[in-house]
């Protein structure tokens, strides 16, 4: 039989001993379980970055992978926590939207993560990853079924920050996603909403500045000119050839985009 | 048989070849061994960051855990190379007090690493991470005993930095252990040695900046508004609602710290 | 069966999900591989960096370990794909020069990555760690000969960044490699071209910056006084005792090293 697997996605970053904590746990519970990371560095209470990285990430990896994702704000508070079967596969998280760009697009099941057996004795206020998420995602990993875990339910949080909104004929407003290492922008227009840019002439602006050029590869493009790109995630990119467009452009995630066909 | 888990928390950082080369040295020793990082983050040189962040960590692990702690300002010097065993788990590390925080609470057996067959051949001044933690803590896993490794000693290094240090019938001076990813400033006064301090009025100074709210999560107080809140680690640490603490007072680790019940 | 290893150097960084996305895709070829990170961190697109790293890691790891090397400027273009098979182990990456301190130095084949049935189906043009370097590896890994990957070339890159040049009868011409976590400054002056520098006179320029210092060790300087020393590497590194040497230099990687022998 082969060993379980399990990633992590959180905003919890490398610097503390959270992320390591929370292996212990798991491998206390599920020894055989094999862990991959994700990422730890969503910024910091950015639940439309940690929803976006688990959305490029999970469809890579083998059936009934368990992925925990802590990108939690309201930790200690009455949000819930979530159990998620989709794709062949299982997500644990809190219920704050993080795990919204998975279920708008696959057949989905969304239970209460709500059986204390499954949780460690002593809940913190304050680290849930340790307590409630890492413990369950190890016994999920252990052959506990869905079923025991909680009762399903349907009034989950739907935030709106996947998709662009329609403002005129031509024109529709998007936001940033997400910086990447490079300095890559990657909005929220998707290919498949917009197959055909590469036929239209357009306008991708963001902040004070605009692109015109939709280009098929980072090194088509002169040093500093900035183009827009269908990044590998098959969102409308902004990029500068072996630069950061995210600098020269001055913006972070969660600012507007605005997309124009002519 | 389970395979044998080993644990990392080094200063070395992730940008460099020396976490991946250790890491090779251990498997070819023991290749059925899986390691798990705490951090590779400790300040550099930060020998209580690191005794707090092992100290953090050990107990979520399973039983034969071997952890190994690489913060070693003195490497190539003549400081000793040390052996743990405590809590049912393994430690080596260099005895410089990186371990303290662990040996003050938990029953404890210290060894000299000093068997050179179980260290490389050549051992560099300044990469004992490589050529004898490494190597030794792979060997352990592989099934030498501890007491082939070196002889029992009980004159290693006992720092101070731990507990708090009572200044007057009502005052204490501590220090700050770590400033975590979100700003929070874990402080060295431990729930269980002030176990009523909910019921009591306190003022908790750091710098010129003082807080006498204790919170129960961090969602519960304003915006920019500074509180101590004990933590998912019973210290009691500084905090601001969504926002860094460190960065408004302006402090680092092993700064002071006061605690005055009134 | 031991299971088999497979390492990754990338210049990715950690905080997006390229990295979990590349593990992703070959726990879903290769469920039985075990991974271990060299380093995400080799600056964006320094090729010299990413090659050095890999160098210095490889040697450590069990035989038939496959690193997979991805510092990738020209993703998309048509620098081509590479499989080279040396010192027992295996490494994919692209051509252009990040292999080359290794084959350099070692006996080795260098095979064209050219069959596409490796590869994932649908290849971007900015994501090849995705959709060729890890599939590659993992069917590698899985028991694929290299043989069926592609045909023998003898045309890859050769770049010159590893040896130092003789530009004088007692003077050399080199550059730095690395500025490690630490702010040492790596150099690619090698003990083994330089064996018997501690009985000579030299000076060591980088910059407006001069030592003539050679310790053994970094506790043997003086505060903020700058010292060469042979690292963990064998590469002479110019060091400042608890202090970083990059930072009081103000220099970076790729920039100019001169040795004088006096």
């Amino acid at each position: 039989m082969l060993k379980p697997f399990l990633t992590l996605t959180t905003d919890f970053g490398l610097a503390d001993h959270y992320v390591g904590t929370m292996k212990g746990v798991i491998l206390d519970i599920c020894p055989q379980v094999r862990m991959v990371d994700i990422t730890h560095d969503v910024t910091p209470f950015d639940v439309a970055e940690g929803a976006y990285t688990i959305a490029q990430a999970y469809r890579y990896f083998p059936r009934n992978t368990v992925h925990v994702v802590v990108v939690d704000p309201g930790v200690g508070t009455s949000r819930r926590p979530i159990l998620m079967e989709a794709a062949g596969q299982y997500f644990i998280a809190p219920d704050n939207g993080v795990l919204s760009m998975i279920y708008s697009r696959e057949k989905h099941k969304i239970r209460l993560l709500e059986n204390h057996r499954y949780f460690r004795k002593n809940i913190s206020n304050t680290f849930h990853g340790r307590d409630i998420f890492a413990p369950a995602a190890a016994h999920l990993c252990a052959g506990v079924t869905p079923g025991r875990m909680g009762k399903p339910i349907d009034d989950y949080l739907r935030p709106s920050f996947e998709k662009p909104l329609r403002s005129g004929k031509h024109t529709w407003n998007g936001r940033i996603l997400k910086i990447d290492r490079f300095g890559n922008i990657v909005t929220n227009f998707h290919v498949e909403d917009f197959p055909k840019l590469e036929q239209r002439d357009f306008i991708l602006a963001i902040g004070p500045c605009e692109t015109s050029v939709l280009a098929r590869n980072y090194a088509e493009s002169g040093p500093g000119e900035l183009f827009a790109i269908f990044g590998s995630s098959g969102y409308l990119e902004v990029s500068v050839s072996q630069g950061s467009a995210a600098k020269q452009i001055g913006c972070g995630p969660g600012a507007a985009a605005e997309l124009r066909l002519l």
